[in-house]
Protein backbone atom coordinates (compact mmCIF):
# COMPACT_ATOMS: atom_id res chain seq x y z
CA UNK A 1 0.00 0.00 0.00
CA UNK A 2 1.31 3.67 -0.58
CA UNK A 3 0.09 6.79 1.07
CA UNK A 4 -2.49 8.73 -0.35
CA UNK A 5 -1.29 11.82 -2.37
CA UNK A 6 -1.95 15.29 -0.76
CA UNK A 7 -5.12 17.16 -2.28
CA UNK A 8 -5.12 20.76 -2.40
CA UNK A 9 -5.46 22.45 0.97
CA UNK A 10 -7.85 23.15 2.51
CA UNK A 11 -9.44 20.37 2.93
CA UNK A 12 -10.56 18.08 6.17
CA UNK A 13 -9.16 15.03 7.66
CA UNK A 14 -10.79 13.36 10.53
CA UNK A 15 -8.41 11.18 12.29
CA UNK A 16 -9.66 8.24 13.91
CA UNK A 17 -7.25 6.56 16.80
CA UNK A 18 -8.94 3.26 17.90
CA UNK A 19 -7.96 -0.33 19.59
CA UNK A 20 -9.64 -3.17 18.74
CA UNK A 21 -11.12 -5.61 21.10
CA UNK A 22 -10.34 -9.29 20.36
CA UNK A 23 -14.23 -9.62 19.59
CA UNK A 24 -16.39 -10.43 16.52
CA UNK A 25 -13.30 -10.17 14.13
CA UNK A 26 -15.76 -11.40 11.04
CA UNK A 27 -18.45 -9.23 11.41
CA UNK A 28 -16.13 -5.89 12.13
CA UNK A 29 -14.15 -7.18 8.70
CA UNK A 30 -16.92 -7.13 6.99
CA UNK A 31 -19.05 -3.87 8.14
CA UNK A 32 -15.59 -1.99 7.89
CA UNK A 33 -15.39 -3.30 4.30
CA UNK A 34 -19.04 -2.04 3.85
CA UNK A 35 -18.06 1.31 5.39
CA UNK A 36 -14.85 2.37 3.03
CA UNK A 37 -17.52 1.25 0.23
CA UNK A 38 -20.19 3.29 1.53
CA UNK A 39 -17.54 6.29 2.08
CA UNK A 40 -16.44 6.36 -1.70
CA UNK A 41 -19.48 6.75 -2.70
CA UNK A 42 -20.53 9.71 -0.42
CA UNK A 43 -20.44 13.79 -1.81
CA UNK A 44 -17.12 15.51 -0.60
CA UNK A 45 -15.52 12.34 0.17
CA UNK A 46 -11.38 13.01 -1.20
CA UNK A 47 -9.63 9.63 0.46
CA UNK A 48 -8.58 7.64 3.18
CA UNK A 49 -5.76 5.56 4.63
CA UNK A 50 -5.81 2.98 6.94
CA UNK A 51 -3.25 1.10 9.26
CA UNK A 52 -3.67 -1.63 12.02
CA UNK A 53 -0.81 -2.72 13.94
CA UNK A 54 -0.10 -6.16 15.66
CA UNK A 55 -0.62 -4.70 18.92
CA UNK A 56 -4.22 -3.97 18.13
CA UNK A 57 -3.93 0.00 17.60
CA UNK A 58 -5.49 1.59 14.07
CA UNK A 59 -5.91 4.49 12.65
CA UNK A 60 -7.82 5.55 9.61
CA UNK A 61 -7.47 9.01 8.30
CA UNK A 62 -9.97 10.22 6.25
CA UNK A 63 -9.60 13.10 3.81
CA UNK A 64 -13.35 15.36 2.95
CA UNK A 65 -13.73 18.37 0.90
CA UNK A 66 -15.12 20.03 3.47
CA UNK A 67 -17.37 19.83 7.00
CA UNK A 68 -20.90 19.61 4.81
CA UNK A 69 -19.51 16.79 3.78
CA UNK A 70 -18.63 15.08 7.20
CA UNK A 71 -21.78 15.94 8.49
CA UNK A 72 -24.02 14.39 5.65
CA UNK A 73 -21.52 11.01 6.32
CA UNK A 74 -22.40 10.95 9.84
CA UNK A 75 -26.04 11.03 8.89
CA UNK A 76 -25.59 8.37 6.75
CA UNK A 77 -28.46 5.33 8.20
CA UNK A 78 -25.73 2.59 7.86
CA UNK A 79 -22.82 4.16 9.11
CA UNK A 80 -24.46 5.28 12.66
CA UNK A 81 -25.89 1.70 12.79
CA UNK A 82 -21.87 0.55 12.14
CA UNK A 83 -20.86 3.17 15.09
CA UNK A 84 -22.91 2.35 17.23
CA UNK A 85 -21.73 -1.37 16.91
CA UNK A 86 -18.55 -0.44 17.30
CA UNK A 87 -18.75 1.17 20.59
CA UNK A 88 -20.70 -1.60 22.03
CA UNK A 89 -18.76 -4.43 20.15
CA UNK A 90 -15.86 -3.59 18.33
CA UNK A 91 -13.37 -0.64 20.23
CA UNK A 92 -11.89 -0.72 23.47
CA UNK A 93 -11.48 2.85 22.97
CA UNK A 94 -11.05 5.42 20.81
CA UNK A 95 -9.91 9.16 19.85
CA UNK A 96 -11.39 11.18 16.85
CA UNK A 97 -9.75 14.38 15.68
CA UNK A 98 -11.35 16.62 13.22
CA UNK A 99 -8.96 19.11 11.80
CA UNK A 100 -8.65 21.41 8.86
CA UNK A 101 -5.43 20.52 6.57
CA UNK A 102 -3.37 24.13 6.23
CA UNK A 103 -0.26 22.42 3.83
CA UNK A 104 0.42 18.54 2.28
CA UNK A 105 3.50 18.04 0.72
CA UNK A 106 4.80 14.39 -0.35
CA UNK A 107 7.59 12.65 -1.22
CA UNK A 108 8.22 11.23 -4.77
CA UNK A 109 7.85 14.55 -6.22
CA UNK A 110 5.32 13.82 -8.17
CA UNK A 111 2.81 12.85 -6.13
CA UNK A 112 2.65 16.91 -5.51
CA UNK A 113 0.95 16.80 -9.38
CA UNK A 114 -2.23 15.94 -7.97
CA UNK A 115 -2.34 19.32 -5.70
CA UNK A 116 -5.17 20.90 -7.99
CA UNK A 117 -3.97 24.62 -9.52
CA UNK A 118 -0.10 23.80 -9.61
CA UNK A 119 1.07 23.03 -12.64
CA UNK A 120 4.14 20.96 -12.19
CA UNK A 121 5.81 22.17 -15.20
CA UNK A 122 5.80 25.62 -13.41
CA UNK A 123 6.92 24.92 -9.97
CA UNK B 1 -1.41 0.63 22.80
CA UNK B 2 -4.39 2.76 23.28
CA UNK B 3 -5.08 5.76 21.60
CA UNK B 4 -3.89 8.93 22.97
CA UNK B 5 -6.57 11.01 24.67
CA UNK B 6 -7.68 14.23 22.98
CA UNK B 7 -6.51 17.51 23.95
CA UNK B 8 -7.60 21.12 24.34
CA UNK B 9 -8.48 22.19 20.64
CA UNK B 10 -7.19 24.45 18.49
CA UNK B 11 -4.09 22.56 18.15
CA UNK B 12 -1.96 20.92 15.42
CA UNK B 13 -1.67 17.25 13.89
CA UNK B 14 1.23 16.33 11.93
CA UNK B 15 -0.02 13.40 9.84
CA UNK B 16 2.51 11.53 8.34
CA UNK B 17 1.66 8.42 6.14
CA UNK B 18 4.29 6.46 5.03
CA UNK B 19 5.74 3.44 3.01
CA UNK B 20 8.68 1.79 4.30
CA UNK B 21 11.35 0.46 2.10
CA UNK B 22 13.20 -3.06 2.88
CA UNK B 23 16.42 -1.31 4.11
CA UNK B 24 18.04 -0.95 6.96
CA UNK B 25 15.73 -2.30 9.61
CA UNK B 26 17.98 -2.03 12.50
CA UNK B 27 19.18 1.39 11.67
CA UNK B 28 15.19 2.92 10.96
CA UNK B 29 14.18 1.64 14.44
CA UNK B 30 16.92 2.88 16.10
CA UNK B 31 16.71 6.56 14.59
CA UNK B 32 13.02 6.24 15.00
CA UNK B 33 13.13 5.62 18.63
CA UNK B 34 15.64 8.45 19.12
CA UNK B 35 13.53 10.85 17.26
CA UNK B 36 10.52 9.99 19.42
CA UNK B 37 12.52 10.23 22.59
CA UNK B 38 14.11 13.91 21.36
CA UNK B 39 10.47 14.70 20.14
CA UNK B 40 8.90 14.22 23.30
CA UNK B 41 11.15 16.84 24.84
CA UNK B 42 10.67 20.06 22.40
CA UNK B 43 8.33 22.68 23.83
CA UNK B 44 5.42 22.48 22.72
CA UNK B 45 4.95 18.74 21.96
CA UNK B 46 1.49 17.08 23.45
CA UNK B 47 2.03 13.37 22.04
CA UNK B 48 1.50 10.97 19.19
CA UNK B 49 -0.02 7.95 17.89
CA UNK B 50 1.96 5.77 15.70
CA UNK B 51 0.96 2.12 13.54
CA UNK B 52 3.04 0.56 10.87
CA UNK B 53 0.91 -2.61 9.26
CA UNK B 54 2.01 -5.32 8.20
CA UNK B 55 1.99 -4.51 4.62
CA UNK B 56 4.81 -1.69 5.41
CA UNK B 57 2.60 1.12 5.39
CA UNK B 58 2.90 3.37 8.65
CA UNK B 59 0.71 6.40 10.17
CA UNK B 60 2.27 8.47 12.50
CA UNK B 61 0.05 11.71 14.19
CA UNK B 62 2.06 13.99 15.85
CA UNK B 63 -0.02 16.83 17.74
CA UNK B 64 2.04 20.11 18.79
CA UNK B 65 0.43 23.28 20.57
CA UNK B 66 0.58 25.54 17.41
CA UNK B 67 3.05 26.21 14.22
CA UNK B 68 5.56 27.72 15.84
CA UNK B 69 6.20 24.23 18.25
CA UNK B 70 6.34 22.40 14.74
CA UNK B 71 8.58 25.00 13.14
CA UNK B 72 11.03 24.69 16.44
CA UNK B 73 11.00 20.82 15.90
CA UNK B 74 11.84 21.04 12.01
CA UNK B 75 14.98 23.10 12.69
CA UNK B 76 16.35 20.28 15.28
CA UNK B 77 20.06 19.33 13.63
CA UNK B 78 19.04 16.05 14.44
CA UNK B 79 15.80 15.57 13.34
CA UNK B 80 16.96 16.94 9.76
CA UNK B 81 19.46 14.71 9.71
CA UNK B 82 17.17 11.29 10.69
CA UNK B 83 14.84 13.30 7.75
CA UNK B 84 16.96 13.34 5.26
CA UNK B 85 17.90 9.77 5.79
CA UNK B 86 14.07 9.08 5.27
CA UNK B 87 14.02 10.33 2.20
CA UNK B 88 17.13 8.92 1.16
CA UNK B 89 17.04 5.41 2.39
CA UNK B 90 13.72 4.33 4.92
CA UNK B 91 10.81 5.36 3.15
CA UNK B 92 10.01 4.70 -0.59
CA UNK B 93 7.08 7.08 -0.57
CA UNK B 94 5.26 9.79 2.28
CA UNK B 95 2.86 11.88 2.34
CA UNK B 96 2.23 14.47 5.39
CA UNK B 97 -0.44 16.71 6.29
CA UNK B 98 -0.37 19.66 8.56
CA UNK B 99 -3.70 20.27 10.35
CA UNK B 100 -5.26 22.21 12.94
CA UNK B 101 -7.84 20.54 15.08
CA UNK B 102 -10.90 22.15 15.92
CA UNK B 103 -13.06 19.49 17.36
CA UNK B 104 -12.03 16.26 19.55
CA UNK B 105 -13.65 13.85 21.20
CA UNK B 106 -13.46 9.86 22.74
CA UNK B 107 -14.63 6.68 24.13
CA UNK B 108 -14.52 5.69 27.05
CA UNK B 109 -15.67 9.01 27.74
CA UNK B 110 -13.37 9.39 30.95
CA UNK B 111 -10.78 9.94 28.46
CA UNK B 112 -12.47 13.40 27.66
CA UNK B 113 -11.51 14.08 31.20
CA UNK B 114 -7.74 15.13 30.05
CA UNK B 115 -9.56 18.13 27.58
CA UNK B 116 -7.98 21.02 29.68
CA UNK B 117 -10.34 23.92 31.40
CA UNK B 118 -13.22 21.19 31.59
CA UNK B 119 -14.28 20.33 34.57
CA UNK B 120 -15.82 16.31 34.17
CA UNK B 121 -18.04 17.44 37.16
CA UNK B 122 -19.81 20.22 35.56
CA UNK B 123 -20.40 18.50 32.32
Amino acid sequence: MLPTPPFAPPYIAVIFVNSRTAQDDAGYGQTADAMVALAERQPGYLGHDSVRGADGLGITVSYWTDDAAIAAWKAVGAHRAAQAAGQRRWYAAYTTHVARVERAYAQPDASDATVAGECPAEA
